[in-house]
């Protein structure tokens, strides 16, 4: 399998998962946080496919820019949200070259050392997975007690 | 750098966090859990440990036994438990060959498909990262509310 079909197969082996969890939370619940300084579930769901869609978008353009930019969402309801957002980062990531893979980025300031497109998508899928796990938390604490293994290995 | 060194390194940026997390939990608190049906803080914390040295030991055997071994662990103290299980985990995977990384592993049964241990590692890292995720809700939920980045990439 290529590089770049087995990075989407990963992505989607996580997004499926947090696809699942989003589709138990109830609009009544899109406020709920575990504590006052969490992020509110709207917040923390929005911010999990905004951001990975991001990571995908600056290995795309080579430069930090899209973590720059700042987009109002104006759709509210979660599960359309996620459905645009995981069509749309599927497609983007589909269009990745070898070589945008392959590329060094100049992201030191925020990653701590220049890294490869390939490595960027690797930290943007460790982002999704640890949000994820806290989604989970959040979705238990909503009375959910039948929740998917934290990945689809189908 | 290595194939080895990189997933060395991969494991510790997520590891030390999840040390850091332990740092913080105070004995009073092993018990607690987010819901009823919510795994208690010292077995989840357990359960990162000893899952994590059990995927690099797979890996290291070539047999999915470490994953059937039963082993109460005596260590009751979770600072001195993450210390020492990380010293031995990063220990194994020093032990790993090449060979042993790109070797096609018999674990259908469990991840739906044959994998090399490279990819069985990476997928023990996403596990750890997900209840790393866990581990956060839950520490916040104990009262801290300064808490690390999700991944160390110092």
């Amino acid at each position: 399998m290529s590089n770049k079909n087995q990075i989407i197969q990963h992505f989607l082996s996580h997004r499926s998962v947090t696809n699942e969890l989003i589709q138990k939370i109830e609009e009544n619940h899109y406020d709920y946080k575990p504590t006052p300084t969490s992020m509110p579930t709207q917040r923390l769901v929005t911010h999990m496919l905004t951001s990975f869609y991001k990571f995908a978008a600056v290995v795309k353009v080579g430069n930090l820019s899209p973590f720059q930019e700042k987009k109002e969402e104006t759709e509210l309801n979660l599960i359309k949200l996620a459905d645009t957002y995981t069509a749309q980062t599927v497609e983007l990531l589909e269009s990745l070259s070898e070589e945008e893979l392959e590329k060094e980025l100049d992201v030191a300031a925020i990653f701590g050392s220049n890294i490869t497109g390939k490595q960027l998508l690797s930290m943007g899928i460790d982002h999704e997975i640890h949000h994820k796990g806290n989604l989970f938390v959040y979705v238990r604490e909503m009375g959910h007690t039948e929740l998917p293994l934290y990945v689809n290995v189908k």
